[in-house]
């Protein structure tokens, strides 16, 4: 490529609502430009990384055995009632009439669709396994639209479907896509890590999530540096801190604590440890007819809650934080004096692993400025339903006891997921099998988000002068930048030879030939993070040489010029 | 690629609703599957054609020095509404609300997005000319959405937008277009013609249609196989087949002609020759405050009359048919007896070219059931206005002056287009001259129907047995079909070594190893088109020979083992 026959626009400056860095560099690298709130155009330096992106996905997958179509974008809401998502789904889903007043959905994903196709086209046991994919724009009517591709409305995902007979063969569906997706981020050259996510109401191990590691990422991954055990937060398992439980040694003691309803402001008023008091959080569930339930969660004052976790104990799938109302009639006092010790109202009290194994804690008394201190479990109140409530933190032991858990900030860019029948039972996607019986088949989806791998690249890889791609998704591997293109026969003989040279050897190449000055191309292109650079001078020419400097490189390096296409050779390899 | 990979579905009934031989051969193929309306998943088979087809059209489009981006699907309504087209388009404009309650489109075109783009990108006359496109999704709410892919609702298209700094650039850019479009079509091995296009408002000739030739194509194409000119039927000008008017030989006389209201009738009771006789359609114009103005347009009776041209004689840009109600109150009869003599209220009277040289013509005599003989203009009635009105006719006099026109019946594909500053100036898209003053921009707009281009191709190229699709855009350029390739070891082995081979030379060849019985294998791969096909059996093999077959070939041939790499890609070459 020629730049003065692309089209390049740098930015001094990112828009004011570009908050995060990725944001900020592509609009400033002119990669995308703001069409709407989470709608952007893909400038054509962008769209070259897509589609860098994109073949390397097509790639695999086809490797792996996928075979691609490709699904509408306005999908009829009648399959969409089928699983009942037509109503479940809020307003992230962007639904539309058409002319006759049909209602239809802009496709966030395409479950319903691909069963539709596969229900029709596939009735044997001798059509499955089979896997179709699709890289696709879709659409979510995000609240809060933000951070670019990060969390855009409009966006290009590759989605793939599996339909197996049976679990097992879902679960191989599943493997192979594991590994498939496991190539392709080591193809795009990026740090990154799969960690086992929560699987909703399916279970088991199958999902899940892959994250770009970077200190800017959303999601923090949970992993053991000495073991291959990595979960994102909510599927983490947090154990017990205390092996087993000690007796009791302590009185139940009613203390003061003015205006101290932090577990915080108690340990430190009363000169205890954090890990000696206990957080506890009132929840409401609204049964049939106006009735209500009241649950106190309770985990040591130095741990979080996780609120998944909490969803996934039986009877608190639809919990709510209770209201202070709630709270003066359940336990007669207001937040932040709670405690399981003597409630107003009967309670069902949940207590983390680690606190069912406390001793002589300190807990709320259900009374304004006051707390128990040395409360035991069975003497002082009935012994709480147990349950893993709680955010693991650096140094808890792993699940696997094979040494203790890191954590680390992720983006996450895809996603594996075993779906069981969620989709083919409610749509009758079923396969007859060696005897003609019906059964239904067994899902997989597997999604990855191609335009939010550029923002996820980014904050993975920049520094203060702009964007470093890795050289697989770079919109070209190497910028030729020439001192004088248009002055100099010898610098234009020189750098057209190069760029010829580049492109028989099957390098992406683009010649900066817009007549810049040496420092705002430069600019430019350390901005644009091209990774590699050869700039062609006179000067260098004289001793026969070229300079190369890699975009991370703190030097540049002259290389003679009949080495140059074989060392650039070697450099892109690395 | 192995068919056992792959997902071949073929049937042998197309569904009902498929009325045209494209639609119904890509169903029956496993090209396309119906998801709603004029709405359709592109299985894999059929997606491969579109992505060859999209790679030939990048290819050129990037030749030409056009510059690849793209723009998001779902556009804010305000953009649409600095142009008007918000309120001018009609129900085709697919419209929708986001959860906030405003409104977007989701995009036919994107003229307004790439204004928007340019307008805030390029500021200065050193920025210009410049040529954007994007091959997109786009959506047309069309009222009758049929034939596939050919009027679908969702399709792909390639537009692209050229901005320049004046007339003869944009002018330039539309000929580099033009030249693209025909290496395009060229390269998709279709024969197709280019036709000047009706210009609308802008005038000029500055739009051309590029139509695939096909019997069953639903615009009439004009040309004349003596010259260059061609044209689609709107702008072909039609010439008066008389060259001068004679002198009134015959009275004017009122003659029964009893329930006779065509012209054909009138003609054959009266045993005149059919070009005797004229053709008057009676028009209302709606002016304001409900005052209307009733205008009468002659036409020779063979002649046909064409909406579009009348659309262009001043003051019938918003013309309708009249009712009968109106014709009563303007002529004093009914439908099938008007004429321009003794017409019972004033109206405005236009004569095609040849009907204005006519005389002693037989027309309506305003009066139920009567016609008059020997009219003439001047002596009768009034001297008409006279106007193009008519469709030509093959036979008809070349514009050109270079032989007479013949007609032939094409599908549009494609469309380039001086666009002027149609959009530059509501949107006020300018930039800055050598003087800096501001100066709106000159454009040109180009488009392809991507999918359109499957079912054109179709039209064109087809048989009993199937498609028959020209190799560039084939799915695949070579089935292979070996007799038992899991019973026979050596089928296997010469199978897989050509397969290698084949793929090794660059050739995109798929193998049948699905295990069919012969005669359901080659009925599939006739039906799908693959237009190259090499039987691998153990009776050729013990001759050393394979049984190649091009799909337009009657009978097979005999080809040496050692030689068939090189022959297919000589045939592939033809």
């Amino acid at each position: 490529m020629r730049a003065s026959r692309f089209f390049i626009s740098t930015l001094k400056e990112a828009p004011s609502d570009a908050e995060i860095v990725s944001h900020k560099l592509m609009m400033r690298a002119g990669m995308i430009k703001r069409l709407g709130s989470g709608i952007y155009t893909y400038m054509p330096m962008g769209l070259r990384v897509i589609r860098k992106v994109e073949a390397i996905v097509r790639e695999e997958m086809n490797a792996a055995g996928a075979v691609e179509l490709l699904m509408p974008l306005v999908q009829p809401a009648e399959l969409w009632q089928e699983t009942g998502r037509w109503d479940k789904m809020g307003p992230e889903l962007l639904r539309l009439k058409d002319r006759h007043g049909r209602e239809f959905a802009f496709q966030p994903t395409s479950e319903e669709v691909i069963t539709d196709v596969v229900r029709s086209e596939i009735k044997s046991y001798r059509g499955l396994p089979i896997n179709f994919y699709h890289i696709q724009t879709k659409f979510r009517d995000e609240r809060r639209p933000r951070f670019g591709l990060m969390r855009g409305r409009e966006f290009t995902m590759k989605d793939a479907y599996s339909f197996d007979r049976d679990v097992a063969g879902m679960q191989q569906s599943y493997q192979i896509m594991y590994d498939a997706y496991t190539r392709i981020f080591n193809r795009f050259g990026l740090k990154f890590r799969a960690v086992a996510a929560d699987n909703g109401a399916i279970g088991g191990s199958g999902s899940h999530e892959f994250h770009v590691i970077a200190s800017t990422g959303e999601d923090a991954l949970v992993y053991c540096p000495t073991s291959d055990y990595a979960a994102n937060m909510e599927a983490a398992e947090a154990p017990s801190l205390l092996a087993s439980r000690a007796a009791p040694s302590q009185p139940l003691e009613k203390v003061s604590t003015p205006q101290m309803a932090k577990c915080e402001q108690v340990a430190e008023f009363l000169k205890l440890p954090l890990a000696q008091t206990v957080k506890s959080i009132a929840l409401t569930v609204e049964k049939e007819e106006g009735a209500k339930e009241y649950w106190l969660l309770l985990i040591r004052g130095d741990h979080e809650l996780n609120e998944v976790k909490v969803n996934k104990v039986e009877g608190l799938g639809a919990f709510r934080f209770s209201t202070e109302a709630e709270i003066l009639e359940a336990y007669g006092t207001v937040p932040g004096y709670l405690g399981p010790v003597n409630t107003k109202l009967p309670v069902r009290v949940v207590a983390d692993r680690t606190v069912a194994n406390m001793a002589d804690f300190v807990c709320g008394a259900n009374d304004k400025d006051y707390h128990y201190l040395g409360a035991n479990w069975g003497r002082d109140c009935a012994e709480p339903q147990v349950a893993d409530l709680r955010n693991v933190v650096e140094g808890d032991a792993s699940p696997d006891g094979q040494g203790v858990l890191a954590i680390e900030r992720g983006i996450e860019v895809g996603h594996v997921f075993q779906l069981g029948t969620r989709y083919s039972q409610d749509m009758n996607c079923v396969y007859l099998d060696e005897n003609q019986h019906p059964v239904p088949m067994q899902m997989g989806c597997y999604g990855i988000g191609i335009t939010r791998i550029l923002g996820a690249a980014i904050e993975q890889n920049f520094d203060d002068k702009g964007i470093i791609w890795p050289t697989s998704i770079a919109p070209f591997e190497i910028v030729l930048c020439p001192m004088g293109y248009d002055r100099s026969e010898t610098v234009k003989a020189e750098t057209d030879k190069l760029y010829e040279a580049l492109l028989a050897a099957g390098v992406d190449a683009i010649v900066d030939d817009r007549g810049l000055r040496p420092g705002a191309m430069f600019a430019d292109w350390e901005l644009i993070g091209v990774p590699h650079r050869v700039v062609i001078g006179e000067r260098g020419l004289k001793d026969g040489n070229l300079e190369y400097q890699g975009r991370r490189d703190a030097e540049a390096q002259q290389v003679p010029v009949a080495g140059m296409v074989s060392f650039i050779k070697d450099q892109l390899k690395r």
